[in-house]
C-alpha cells in the first residue's frame, strides 16, 4: 500500500450545470469546495467556460451528467475538458454519472450510427485522460473508449435498499423489464436470493410497430421487483405493470439506476399501481417531480460512491477493493 | 484538364435539418434530389439518423448549418458523418455554410477554451474527409482542421449587389463595424473602389464593461455601407449606427454574410434607420423575420456558389479558377 | 443505382490458413481464384508471408478465421494485412468469419482486459481499411473498431433450415442457452413464430464456482430448439440438455453459428441425446469430427453470403438490401 | 494554493543556437545553468545533438528562437525535442520566443500552404508536450497546436516603456502600421489612453503589385507611436513614415516585439527619421546592428517574463495571475 | 542529481510466462516480489489475465520474453499491457529481453512484411509507455517505436567473460558468423583487442538456395571466438565451424546473446567440436538442454543489468552512466 | 493483369529545387511536363509555395532530393506536400532520390536522436500518402515510415556499368569501404562473381578519435572496385585508397550511389589515384565539379528507373516484376 504518493497535484472538482446537486454532495463527501467557473450562454446559444483560477498540474474531475438538455450538456462537458487541457491541467477525469446515447451502441440495422462510440471519441478528443461513469446500458461501451475509466455500478446500493424491504414482501420475485437486461436482472435476483422472471417483447413481424408482451416465468400471488437500468418514458414499464397485474402479481416495486423520466414518464408513474419507485441521483429530479411522486419515490444517492472512487483514483489506491474484488 | 475522371462514386447530397431551404436550392443547382434520411428525436432528446439507401463508395456531401438550435445541429451533423463513415461512404464532405463557435478562436484571456478548434476536432473524429464552409470569422480557422477544405467567401456576391446600388448613393464610404474586420473591410472597399472608415471600441480600462465607440475616418455627408461578417444581436450595429448618424452620415446600408439574428436583433434592425440590410442564406430566416424586415432585407443566395464548388470538388476540377485564381 | 463504378482495382482474395475450405468456396462463388501467397513458418516459429504477385491498387480481401491455433492465426492475419499495406494495396478488407476473443468484451470484474478491443486495435494498426465478420458475441464490438465494417449474421440461414424441420416437430419451443443470448433468442423465436424459454445460471454467491441451472419458461412435452451463438466445450449445452430433459422436453435440436468445439465438445456432443446439431462453416471442422458426429451434424455454408457481400462491397452496392433493409 | 507540489523532476533548461543570449538571461533569472549539450554540424550539413547528461524524468525546457538561419534553427529545435523524448524526459516544453512562418497562417489564395500549422505539427510530432511563445502574428495560431501552450505577450513591457516617454511627447497618437494589427493597436492605444490612427494599404486591383497607402485618422502636429508585431525588411515602415511625415506628424517612435530585421531593414532604420526604435530580445541582434542603430535602438528583455512563466509552469502555479487575470 | 524525486508510484514487476526464471532474478536484484497475476488459458486457447491487486498510478514493468511459444507469448504480453492500461497504471514499461521477429526488419524483396515494425505497433497500441530490450538484431529497430525505450547490450558481459578465458587461448581471433554482424563483430574484437575475420555466404545466383561459405581473413593455427547475436537452428554455425576447421583453426568458442536454439540446434551444438558455448538468459533454457550441453554451456545472467536499468528508469537516473557514457 | 484501371486522376509531377535536372529527366521519360509552381524565398528566409493550377484528385509526385542546402530542401519538400494535401490532391507520393539524415538511424550512444525517424514522421505529418527513395543507408529505415513506399536500388545500374569494365581489369576484387556495408558489398561482389575484401576501422579504445584501418582479405596485385552507398567528404575513401595501395593493389575504381561530395571531397577525389569514380544523379553535381573530375567521373542516371516506377505505381502495376521478383 502506498498511501503517501501524490502523483498529481491536488484534487480539483468542477461541475457542469448538468447535475449541480450531485456535484455538491460529492464535494461535501470529499470535504472540498467545487472550483469556481463561469458558464456563459451568449444570445447565439454559444457557451463560454471561464475557470476562476488555474488548474495547472492539478488532478481535475469534471462532474457532468448528460441528461436533459442533452446536447447542451454534452457540449458543456466537452468545452470544460478542452479548457482544462489548454490550461495544462495535470490529469483530467470526466465524471459522467449518466452517459446519454448509450442505447445507440451497435448497428442493429443497416445505415444507422453507433452514437455511443461517437460520444466516447468526442470525450477523448476534448482532452479527457480518464472517465468515470455508472451502469452503462451495455458494459461493452467501456471498449469504445481508448482511455482508461472506472465504470461503476449502483445496483448494490439498490439491492441493499430492496433487501431491507424484503421482510415485508410476499414471495417476492425479480422481473427483468427487458430481455437485454436479462443477465443483470439475474445478478439482481441472485444477490437477493430471489427467483427471476422476464418480460419478452415481440413484434408480429420484423419492422412491425405493434409489440406484444409475454411473461416468461411465474409471478402469480407474488410481490414483484421490476428492474431495469433506466426509465425513460415509462412506456415499457406501463405495459409490463399491466401484464404483471394480469398475471396475478401483488405489489410492484420498480427500480432503476437512471431516472431519465422523459415525458410522459411522470404521468405514468403517478397513475400506475406501484408501491415504490427506487432510483438514484445520477440525473437530477426537479422539485415538482419529487412532489408529484411523493410517498412513492425513493432516491438513493451515489455521491458517496463517486466521492470515494475519486479519492482512490487520486491517491492511486484500488477501487476494486471497495467491493472486495 | 481531366474532365472525365470519376474518382469516387456518384454525388450524394444529404441535408441536416439546420438549413433545409439552402440544401434544396443546392440540390436544384446540381439537378439532383437530396438523398433520403430520417432524423428521429426520441423523448429523451437523443437523435437517431437512418439513411434510406446505401452510400457505399459514393461521394457524399452533408449540408448542415450550425445555427440555432446550435448544439442539436452540431450533433446532428456529427451523427450523420459517423453514420456515413460506418456505411462505408467513399468520401465524406461536411458542408457547413455557417460554422458556429467561430468567435471562440483563440485564448485572449487565460483559462478559456478555443471552441472552434474543438468543433474542428469533432468534425474530423466523426469521419469527415473534407469540409466546406463560408467566410469564417478568422481565416486562420482553416488551420484548425487537419483535413483539407474549401473555405469560400460570399463577399463578391455582396459587393456585386452593392456595386449595383452605388449609382444611387452619395459619396459612399465603407465602414468596418469592428477593428477585427479591418482588413476584410479594406478588401470590400478596395473591390468597390471606395474609401474606408473604421469603428473602434474602447473600454475605460481592461475588464471594464462599458465601451465607448470612436470613428476613425470621415463619414460626414456621405452614404455609409456598414460591413461585418455576421450580425448577432445587432448590439454593435446599433451603437455604430448611432455614432455614424451623430457624425453626420446620410443613408446607411448594412451588409453581412451570416444573419445570426439572435434576440433582439430583429427589434433593433426594425427600428434602426437602415436603408437596406443585405445578407445571405447561410442561415435560414423564418417567414416572420422576412415579414418584419420586409422592404429592408435583401437575402442573396449562396446556393449556386456551393453547388458549383461541390460539382468541381466531385469532378476533381479547380475551385480557384471560378475566381480567376 | 451506380452499377458501373469501379472505385478500386479488381477484387483480389487472399486466404490465411485459418479456414481454407471456406476461402475456396467464397472464391468459387465469385468465379475467382485465390491470389497466390506463401506462408512460411521458420524453425523459430516466426511466420513469413510472401505474395506471389503485386496487389498495388487492388481491392483486397483477406479471409482468415481466428479459430485454433488462435494466436498463430491472429498473427498470420495481421502480417498479411501489413504486407498488403506495404505493397500499396488500394483497399484492404479483413474478412474474419469467426472473431476470437469476442467474449472478452467488457470489464465485468476489476483488473481484467477487454481483449476484443485489443484485437480490433491490432487489426487496424496492421493496415485494414475495413473488416467483415459474422455474429459477434456482442453487437457492441462493432463500436470497438474505428474503421467501417460489415457485421453479418448467419441466423437467417439457420432459421430457414430449422423452419423446414418444423413440420416434423412437436410443439416446438426455442430455448436460449444463456441469458446473455436472450434477445437474440427472442429474435430467433420471433422469426419462427415460436415461444421462448430461457436457461438461467446461478451461483450460490459471487465468486462461487458451482452453478445451478434454472429453466425460465415451459418445455414439458415439447421439442426444443436450443440456440446459442457459439459452442465451445459444450459444457453449458450438456447441463442445459440434462435440465431440459428433466423438465420433460422431447427431441432437442442444437444450433449455433460458430462451432468452436474445444475439447471435450465432440465427446459431449456424441453422447448427448441430440436429434440434430446445426452450425455453419465459419470455423473449419476436421474430417474426423464430421465422421464422429455423422448423422447428427448439419453444416450450413456461409460462403454464398460472404461472397455476395464482398461483391457488393467491391461494387459499391448496398449490403442491407440483401436483407430487404 | 499548492506551492509544494513537484509534479516532474527538476527544471532543466536547454538552449538551441538560435538565441543564446536570451537563454542565458533566462537561466540567470532562474538561478540555473543551461544543461550541457553539443550541436555538431557535419560537413554534409546534418546536425547531431548530444546531451551531456540524462534528462530522464526531468521537466525540460528547450529555448530556441526560429529566426535566421530559419530552417537550420527549426531543425535544431525538432532534433533536440526528439532527443529529449527518446531520452525519456518527464515533460518537454518547446520555448520559442519568436515563431517563424507565423504569417503563413491561412489560405488567402488557392493552392498555398498554411505553414504555421505545419510547424505546429512538426513540433508536436517531435515530442513536445507543451510550448511557450510570444506575440504570435495571429492569436488563432494557438489553435493549430493540439498540445497546450502559454502564448505570452511583451506588449505590456513595451507600453510600460513608452508610458515613461509620454510626458516628453506632444499630443501623442498611436498608429497601427497594418490593418491586420488594428485590434492590437487599439489595445496598445487603450493601455496608454491615447487616440488611434491606422495605415491602410490598397492595391489598384487584385493581384496588382503596387500599393498605395492611406492614413485613416489624424496625426497632424502630433508625435506618433507607430506599432506592429514584427519588423521584417522595414519596407512598410518606410512607406508609413513617409506618409505620416507628409500628414504633418512630429517625432515618430517605432515599436515592435520581434526585430526580424531582414535586409535591408538596418539601412532603412538608419536613414528614417525615427526618434526611437523599441523592440525586445526575442531575436538576437548582432553587435554590428546595435552599433549602427546606436542612440535610436532600445531593446527590452523578455527574459524575466519567460523565466517567471517557466518557474510557474514547473511549479504548477497560475501564469494568468502574473497579469492579474 | 535528483536522487529523491519519485515521479511515479512504486515499482511493480509483472512477469509473463515467457521467462519466469529471469523475472524472478530481476525481482531478487530489486529486493521485490513479482506482483500477483493469473494467466488463464481457456479450452478455446483464449487467454485471460487477472491482476491480483491494483496497479493504479504505479510504475509498472512487464517482463516477457517473446521466445517459444512465440505467438502466445506475444499475445500474453499485449494483453497484460492493455490490462494494466485499463487499470490506470501510472507508467507501463514492456521489458522484452528477447524480441522475436527482429529479423523481419526490412523489405529485402518485394511483397514481404516488416513484421518487427508490426510488433512495435502492437506493443504501442496495447498501452506501453516505454520498452526495454537487449541486443536487437538491428539497432534501427529502435526507430520502429514511437515510444522511448532502453535498448541495452549484453556484449560487455560476454566480452568480460571471454576476456577471462583469453590467457588460456592461443593467438585468438574473433570471427563474425555473418556479414550483417560485421560491425558488431569488429566492436567485439576491438574490446578484446583481437584481430577480426569474417564468414561470407554466397549464392551462385540470386534466388539460388545453395550457399557457399568463404572466410575473409586468417584463422590458421589460432583459437577462434565465433560471435553472433543469436543462435537459431545452429545451421550457419555448423557450416562455419566446418569451414574454420578446414582453414586450420584450433579451439572454437561460440558466443551469442540470445539462445533461440530451435530444432535441431541442440543436436548440432552437442556434436560440433566446440570448446565452449556462451549465451545469456534472455531466453529460458530447459533443464534437458542444460544437461545435454553440460560442460560446454555457459549461461551469463542479464538479470542484474535489467534490474539496475529498471531501478534507474524508476528513479529518473541516467542509464548511460552505467556504461560511463 | 489490370492494365486499364485508373485509380487516381492523371499523373502530376512537381519538382522541388533540390534536383531540377533529375526531375526534368523523369518528366521526359514519362513524356510529361513538370507542373507549374513557384517557390518564393522572402527576405526573412521563409518559403512560399504556390501551385499554378489545381491538383484536386490527381496522382501527384513531388520530386525533391534532400541534399545541400539540406534544411531548406527538407522544408521545401514538406511545404509542397502540405500545399498539395490542402489542395485536395488525390494521392501524394514524396519522391526523394537521396534521403538525408539516413545515417542517424539508431541510438548507438545514449542521449542522441534518431533523426531519420524524425524525417519520416515529418514527411507523414505533412501529408504524403506514399514515398519513393533509393538505396537507404540502412534498409530498416523503411520501417520508420507508417506509409507504404518503394525503396529502390541503383546498384544494378552500377554493377552493369562495372561489368562492362571487367574485361579490362586485372584479377578484380570488390572492397567494401565500411563494415556496415559488408552485406551489400557481398551482394555487389556476388552479382559480378568477384571475391570480396573489407576495410575495417578500429579505435584504440572506445571514444578515441584516431582510427586505424585494417584490410581483411587480399588485394595484392589486383584491380580494386571500392564500393560504398554514399561518398561524403571522401575522408574514409582517402584512407582506404592509401591502405589499398600499401597492400599492393593496382587500379582503383570507386563507386557509390549518392555523390554527397561535401567539402573537401572534390579536392580529395581530384588528387587520389582513382581510375574511375562512378555515381548516380540522385544528387545534382555542379558544372564545376564535373569539370574538375572530368575524365574520372561517370554519372549514371536513375531517371529511367524512377520514371518507370512512377508509371507503374500510377497504373497499379507491379514494381517488383521490373527486377523479375
Amino acid at each position: 500500500m502506498n498511501s503517501d504518493i501524490k502523483i498529481y497535484g491536488d484534487i480539483k472538482l468542477y461541475a457542469g450545470s448538468g447535475n449541480a446537486p450531485l456535484a455538491n454532495k460529492i464535494a461535501d463527501y470529499l470535504g472540498q469546495k467545487l472550483s469556481g467557473r463561469e458558464i456563459i450562454e451568449f444570445p447565439n446559444e454559444n457557451l463560454l467556460v471561464k475557470l476562476h483560477d488555474s488548474a495547472r498540474g492539478q488532478d481535475v474531475y469534471v462532474i457532468q451528467s448528460t441528461s436533459r438538455p442533452v446536447h447542451k450538456n454534452i457540449m458543456e462537458l466537452l468545452i470544460m475538458l478542452q479548457t482544462l487541457r489548454l490550461d495544462s491541467a495535470g490529469r483530467i477525469t470526466a465524471v459522467i454519472p449518466y452517459l446519454t446515447y448509450a442505447r445507440s451502441d451497435k448497428k442493429d440495422q443497416p445505415r444507422v450510427p453507433i452514437t455511443a462510440r461517437l460520444i466516447a471519441d468526442m470525450i477523448e478528443v476534448s482532452g479527457a485522460d480518464r472517465y468515470m461513469t455508472l451502469d452503462l446500458h451495455a458494459g461493452q461501451i467501456q471498449g469504445f473508449f481508448s482511455i482508461p475509466g472506472d465504470v461503476l455500478t449502483a445496483f448494490h446500493i439498490i439491492t441493499e435498499h430492496v433487501g431491507n424491504r424484503l421482510p415485508e414482501m410476499k414471495d417476492p420475485v425479480v422481473v427483468s423489464a427487458d430481455l437485454g437486461f436479462a443477465k443483470k436482472g439475474r445478478n439482481f435476483a441472485n444477490d437477493l436470493n430471489l427467483p427471476l422472471a422476464l418480460i419478452e417483447k415481440r413484434r408480429a413481424k420484423r419492422g412491425d410497430k405493434t409489440e406484444a408482451l409475454n411473461l416468461v416465468g411465474d409471478v402469480d400471488g407474488r410481490d414483484v421487483i421490476l428492474v431495469d437500468d433506466e426509465i425513460d418514458t415509462a412506456g415499457s414499464v406501463s405495459q409490463a405493470v399491466n401484464l404483471l397485474k394480469k398475471r396475478g402479481c401483488k405489489n410492484i416495486t420498480l427500480t432503476c439506476v437512471h431516472p431519465v423520466f422523459s415525458y410522459p414518464a411522470i404521468e405514468r408513474l403517478e397513475s400506475l399501481p406501484l408501491k415504490e419507485v427506487i432510483c438514484t441521483d445520477t440525473i437530477p429530479l426537479s422539485e415538482e417531480v419529487c412532489q408529484r411522486l411523493k410517498g412513492k419515490l425513493t432516491v438513493l444517492s451515489i455521491a458517496p460512491l463517486l466521492g470515494e472512487v475519486i479519492l482512490r483514483a487520486h491517491e492511486g489506491r484500488s477501487v476494486g477493493e471497495m467491493f472486495n474484488e
